[in-house]
């Protein structure tokens, strides 16, 4: 049987009860190492936590070469884990297709993903957010202009757009450099845009010390959100109890 | 200290490993009983797991009288807990909000939430859904058109609709009568309206033996979903790997 566990949102500790226990009795243990990371808990410090070794893959192993994983999965526990809920990329989709057609049983055992987190983060109402989007790294000064689309669509409609920044081997891209990424955007949009006026940024989502920032370009860029994962959250108009929740606690000035 | 614990989708062991231990630590336990439920765990069944008494809340207990647990948690460790992830309802923001205007310190243990849960169960891709709708139980037999504006809108962008089906004491909206409810929706739209091709319905996710069923709308209607809760995507074109998922996952006919 093969067991798609997610992890949650930053440490060892915030997979579920029933996820944590179906590692503890899995026969084979593999960490999914290239879409999602816990910032609070390395491999290593995984292992040690579930007194087990963990086999960490890379995006070739899954994608081209899973059939390890899945011949093992027909006669004994193998449990894949990934960070947040698991299934959020096609990789982990596919992967689950091809154990079917094998022949292996699967099942999924979730965990808390960053799209409901923020909700709770930055007292958001979760039916007020469009379609989410993500900001590469540039390649070679070249960006996509996929980001201000969404933003300016959802803004057309009133609804927030949650902004997952770039993840790349080592490097993780921060909020600062998200927003300097808009800017360029919008300033050579054809025809002009106006930026949107509120920025709400959240860092280290899960932690015990999460920041949470509500403020305008200028307040946003200089503020220091600390060390990662950063995300970004561009703002329709804000209800009552939401500009209020963000007043108490994400520093937004009245 | 004030601790928001999400429990999870379906039973008492989807709880973090860190909310647990927050559970188990804590001097009082609230559990708040009306806007999300686990069917797989009553509060007598978390009482006994946690082996520690727990006090059902109520609407008013939380929105108009939260005082005595906002005084307990000046001093003691209160847990607050809630199906989900928390926070996604305005009540539970405002009583965070109160809660910080008395002194009182709080944190967010977040927990899985249906709203990425349905990725993982479907394949369909997080980033290709819109805003989400509810459909709530007739009143008088008026209902409001809130739902098809908000599928149609989607449809427009190509993107896919979740559709929250009501929930109310010991009466839980079922697939099929939100599927009703559509039909009479689009019949009486003026101008008239095509109905989307394609549904997904989903049954007791988080649980090990979720139903995930899609089809048109004569399959759909006819399709047992069983026990609650239920939920239901309609979703826009499908990706390559979306259809070859639910093909594999959800009985979609080729």
């Amino acid at each position: 049987m093969l067991f798609f566990v997610g992890l949650g949102l930053y440490g060892a500790d915030d997979v579920s009860v029933r996820g944590m226990s179906l590692i503890r009795d899995a026969n084979y243990i593999y960490l999914e190492g290239y879409t999602s990371l816990l910032m609070g808990a390395s491999p290593d410090m995984l292992s040690k936590r579930y007194q087990k070794p963990i086999h960490v893959l890379g995006r070739e192993d899954v994608e081209i070469h899973p059939d390890t994983l899945i011949k093992q999965a027909k006669t004994h526990n193998v449990v894949f884990l990934t960070g947040g809920d698991p299934m959020v990329s096609t990789t982990h989709a596919d992967l689950r297709i091809r154990a079917a057609q094998e022949g292996v049983q699967t099942e999924i055992i979730h965990g808390a993903s960053i799209s409901s987190a923020v909700c709770g983060l930055s007292g958001l109402q979760n039916y007020r957010f469009g379609k989410s989007c993500s900001i590469p790294f540039p390649y070679r000064n070249w960006m996509p202009r996929t980001p201000v689309d969404t933003i300016e669509q959802n803004r057309t409609h009133d609804l927030h757009t949650l902004v997952y920044l770039d993840i790349q081997p080592k490097r993780y891209m921060q909020i600062h450099e998200a927003i300097d990424i808009l800017i360029t955007l919008y300033e050579t949009a054809d025809p002009p845009l106006c930026m949107p006026e509120l920025y709400i940024g959240i860092a280290r989502a899960g932690s015990d010390e999460p920041e949470v920032y509500a403020g305008n370009l200028a307040q946003i860029l200089s503020h220091d959100f600390g060390s990662p994962l950063h995300i970004l959250i561009v703002p329709a108009s804000l209800h009552h109890i939401e500009q209020e929740y963000l007043m108490t606690f994400a520093h937004l000035l009245p």
